[in-house]
């Protein structure tokens, strides 16, 4: 497996494969992998001819005051995951390498970056659109993979490769949980003991969704209440949303009379966690 | 030459020409075609073995109360003049063709689109990038040509197309001047034929910051002064700007101990005119 921080020479192995033919596959992360991210990874060597990977903690995704000092740094685990699984490519760039001096251009996201996330981390998706634009181009893949827990950065991503023609395809995959239920994501290893029984609130106020959505019930109201109560019962110490909104452009819902998503984003203790689930018409 | 309006098919014809090695030169316009572009497609055509030229009179760049209405479409002649000199490919798209439904994804524009421009037309240099990251997915080309009429757009492209790694060289074309020294450019047609002598004025006062430049004067405050006098003294109805900056980045100077550019924006009658020079230390 060949490491490369220096984006020119991550651009040429890349485009030397694009040029003779092969399909690139490629999974951006920011390191601390867990089976999400593996899946991901499985999935591109199942897809596609090389398979690239990325580890870099953007700090222009991070709002002052949020975890970008603390975020779980494990790179020596990570490659040696990547290289067992069959990686042929991991670039690992420092910040001057992706930032240098006087770098100013940056992305405004789309209009989906606007509600859930948007309000509570207003930078966070203006870093994430325009780390993984460069990412696109340092990298030209055939295909990305992104996890489907990160619903609305998905969604944004989507849209901004539509919005900018730009040459990839954008392919999400299902969420990998833990027995219980509780979704894989690097800041996991921010709980305590105590702290993981209440993580499962998020879990459970989407199941509790998703069975009101079975039994018939579409008024979007009823069904976010039920969800706020179960997060607060189940252990939540700060609900940020609880949300159901339009699938494919996040904007408002009353009634449920297409495919929906449901949106949770809580704090238990320190730790700030979100998911998702779909609400399929 | 092949005319194209549909972004996927143009995208699959420069992909294939890339894929079998070629290099393909890009030229994006606004039509209206002048003696400028023309050099810049026969530039192209030397250097490379494809040569494409994109037509789009591009909606986000234009302010409100700008001549985005009335801005001169001569798309018939712009074809036979391209087709004369042997462009392989021309882009023409239609205003939902490259801004569907639904776009909200912008580029926010590195900080060299501050000043200058940026004072007079806020939302200029944002549709500029945006538009022009999106020609350049769509038409992946090896290299593309812009005039340097057009100095701080020019800058402002580069600048993008560093800090966001695109995977493109931006070549930069000397200015293309009538024979008493006015830039070509596609708003001349507005000028009437008595606006006509008045337009000189920025050339004359390009040429004179020229020769006190020449003459040994430094002290930016001194030639800007000089450049304001001639630009009133020789028929400008309002002056937005008359600067010298640093050419690289477009900072302000004191002193010119740098290589420095002269850059100058008038008004004669409705026509809003711009052009600079380089003052080489």
């Amino acid at each position: 497996m060949k490491i490369l921080e220096h984006p020119d020479l991550a651009y040429s192995q890349v485009a030397q494969w694009r040029q003779s033919g092969q399909r690139v596959g490629l999974i951006p992360t920011m390191g601390a992998l867990h089976a999400g991210h593996l899946s991901l990874v499985r999935r591109s060597l199942e897809e596609c001819d090389r398979t690239v990977a990325t580890i870099f903690v953007n700090p222009t995704q991070f709002g002052p005051g949020e975890d970008f000092a603390k975020y779980p740094r494990t790179q020596q685990q990570d490659l040696s995951g990547l290289s067992e699984l069959g990686v042929d490519l991991v670039f690992a760039p420092s910040q001057s390498d992706l930032y240098p001096e006087g770098f100013s251009t940056f992305l405004q996201p789309p209009a989906a970056a606007e509600p859930l996330e948007g309000i509570f981390r207003p930078i966070h998706f203006r870093g994430v659109v325009t780390v993984v634009l460069k990412l696109f181009h340092i990298l030209p893949a055939t295909i990305a993979y992104f996890g489907q827990k990160d619903y609305q950065q998905l969604t944004v991503i989507r849209r901004m490769v539509h919005d900018l023609n730009v040459p990839i395809l954008v392919q999400g995959c299902p969420t990998v949980r833990q027995a219980d239920g509780l979704a894989m994501s690097s800041r996991n290893r921010y709980l305590t003991a105590q702290q993981r029984p209440s993580a499962l609130c998020l879990w459970k106020a989407l199941e509790s969704a998703k069975r009101m959505f079975e039994q018939g019930h579409r008024e979007v109201s009823a069904i976010e209440a039920e969800m706020q109560r179960i997060l607060k019962q189940e252990g939540a110490d700060r609900i940020d949303y609880a949300r159901i909104v339009d699938a494919e452009y996040l904007t408002d819902l009353q009634r449920i009379d297409r495919t929906a998503v449901a949106l949770v984003a809580v704090h238990v203790g320190q730790t700030r966690l979100i998911d998702n689930c779909l609400l399929e018409v």
